[in-house]
């Protein structure tokens, strides 16, 4: 019974998405500047509904952490509003012509930009994720099936209606974006191994359980990450200012996203004139230090750190540090420990920078910056749908250009293969 | 004991990988040329080898067909060379900027070209494989694990150990190639399964029973195609000469490719001036013609299709055959039907063409044109490892440049996120 619900929501995909692919910039432009205004009109709907969300998980003793993440207040609505907007503003990616040759045969290979199709979002408590994640597959030309999680399905029910009437007053098909409003686990276990034939990418958004579940059970590709263990690297050639501004920066910042560094690796050669001042630093700013015997010795107020400290994830006010012989022992730990998420090196001697950039095997690597910058909106992306760990295509922040693939469209004059 | 000889091999492959990713063009052409040296040295022993594989396989009463496959006279080392010497001549596609921009903080972002990292190549009968993978993943900066089929394995031995030899003469990691010499089965059932943290791409090259099993049970992500179950479309408007003449071509030049047509579909408008001379030809050249009831009342010496015939991949002389009442269902039922691999449009009218081209979900789409040009040779790519039906990255021939992805490089002078 589930299952047939399933099926019709993914042919209905399907059938929206062949159309949906088609549909001229302007139009899709249309449907978004719609949709804006109905958030702004049906703004006190929206924080109603999700009054309804956050009494119901109060009174189911949810979390504070997950609370806050449920929440929408006027502030959260205006992003909202403007990650549209910048939506709004970006070039359609789909079909452009990336490339082209002729062939001595005469035949000419176009390498053509299209959508993926249907994408599955599977996400937990934060209710902007709904208008983010139609809002940039739409604009890419993949219709979308949302799965949020049950504690802001009030929430999500307004905000994908606001985006449904948006299609429909453009006269578009509606199952562009589709809500799943079934709270039953076993949909999305469903989901993720038998629907296959319908969704072509599945993207997952929130914790590291539900990643690692999509991860285990999906058919079908998925463009995600599991963990971010973010490394910065102090070479022995930092510049000291430089080194505190930006390790506190990459830790403190916000210790719960993914670009949060996790784990410091400082040279050797500069434990008494960089290691010293950068843990006093974060100290004060009430970061735990988890760090080796040296760091131990050096700074009395750290723990000893064990093996699975590199491993680990803490998305919380504490690091891991490690003093590192050389800069090849400070790259073979991040190729060892990280996620191949974010990490980044701070020197001013530009042959280390490039062995670094060059030898770290991760999506986003950075010379004297902050890894915080692992993100979409950063990148000059407008908005992301998450940051990819994958090694193939989309890799790093998700934007609308990376919700797209392409195909060859090959034009003859008759040419047959000799 | 089988997952301890398999671990080690992924160790060493991720180890051989680092370094690879790193050679320069000039270092990398070396060890192919050394390469093409010995395997003309040698082209003896390789054939020699080969006589003890087929000896066996005959003694094992292995079909006709399958000792084609794993047959290597002198032409097709010459194939095998040319091959080796067309990616030579091509450039190395990483180590790439393929794109640089600034953000308003001064950022400078690159989009930065890298290898894949280790790749899992398993085939079944053609011993040519091993060189042409080994040549283009050496080329693209991957290292390779190649398991090829067991009625192969002498050939196979002797060709990767050429390659080794040209490694070793270069003074290269001699683990950038390695071929698996055991044959146990439940050797390729841990590969697929438990060796996601050495292995970044799984590649299966064979029938559809090897590709099957390798999507069920792969845990990395999959480059390649289950089944090859391409359509002609000849439009109302299309030209007879070349419908003949490329409808002949798509399916009878070569039957047991992918790139083969499978189903014909025909205007209704064209039912007389086209269907029947077409029909005729193709059955006048060996071909069963199974097809509709128009198709069984326009052509006696045809057979009645079943829906099962619109879904098989014939890989033989035989071509299903349908008339439709219009373009729109002749994309239709491609979209319905087929396997996202090659399709083809014959007309002389440009709109129809566009809206055929635009609205078929393949990664080929052709005008005017054989869908056997479904290859990376023909598509000027020098050789490939397959063909991919993938939606995303890599989609279409995979040649060198497919088997690169990217990662993000970024330059800062002390940015910090605000």
């Amino acid at each position: 019974m589930l299952n047939k619900q399933l099926i019709k929501i993914g042919e209905n995909a399907v059938k929206a998405a062949n159309l949906l692919s088609l549909l001229k910039e302007k139009t899709k432009n249309k449907v978004l500047k719609d949709f804006l205004i109905f958030i702004k009109k049906e703004k006190n709907k929206i924080i109603n509904a999700n009054k309804v969300d956050i009494e119901k998980a109060k009174k189911n003793k949810i979390s504070e952490n997950l609370i806050n993440r449920l929440l929408i207040n006027e502030k959260k609505i205006n992003s909202i509003i403007h990650s549209v907007q910048e939506v709004i503003k970006f070039k359609d990616p789909t079909h452009k012509i990336v490339s082209k040759w002729k062939r001595p045969n005469g035949l000419i290979i176009n390498k053509y930009t299209v959508p993926i199709g249907v994408i599955g979002v599977i996400y937990e408590a934060r209710p902007n994720v709904t208008a983010d994640v139609a809002t940039l597959c739409f604009k890419s030309g993949n219709a979308v099936i949302l799965r949020g999680g049950s504690e802001a399905l009030m929430t999500n029910k307004v905000i994908s209606e606001l985006f449904i009437k948006a299609l429909k007053k453009n006269k578009i098909d509606e199952n562009c974006v589709q809500l799943i409003k079934n709270t039953d686990r076993k949909l999305v276990d469903y989901l993720l191994s038998k629907m296959d034939k319908y969704i072509n990418v599945i993207i997952p958004r929130g914790g590291k359980n539900l990643v690692k579940k999509v991860l285990e059970m999906s058919s079908v590709p998925i463009i995600g990450h599991l963990e971010g263990l973010c490394h910065v690297y102090i070479d022995k050639y930092a510049n000291l200012e430089m080194a505190k501004k930006i390790t506190l920066n990459a830790k403190m910042r916000n210790t719960s996203i993914c670009g949060a560094a996790e784990t410091l690796l400082v040279h050797k050669s500069c434990i008494k004139t960089h290691l010293k001042p950068i843990l006093q630093l974060l100290s004060i700013s009430g970061c735990e230090i988890i760090g080796d015997a040296i760091v131990k010795k050096n700074f009395k107020n750290s723990i000893i750190a064990k093996e699975q400290d590199w491993k680990t994830e803490y998305l919380d006010s504490k690091i891991s540090v490690k003093v590192v012989n050389n800069i090849e022992e400070a790259i073979k730990h991040i190729n060892k420990y990280g996620t191949k998420h974010t990490e980044s090196i701070i020197t001013e001697n530009k042959k280390n920078a490039k062995l670094f950039l060059t030898n770290v095997d991760s999506s986003i690597v950075l010379h004297n910056a902050s890894t915080q910058f692992a993100d979409g909106g950063e990148f000059g992306f407008g908005a992301e749908v998450g940051i990819s760990t994958n090694k193939l295509h989309p890799r790093g922040p998700v934007g609308l250009e990376q919700l797209t693939t392409y195909k060859y469209i090959i034009e003859g004059n008759g040419q047959i293969r000799a």
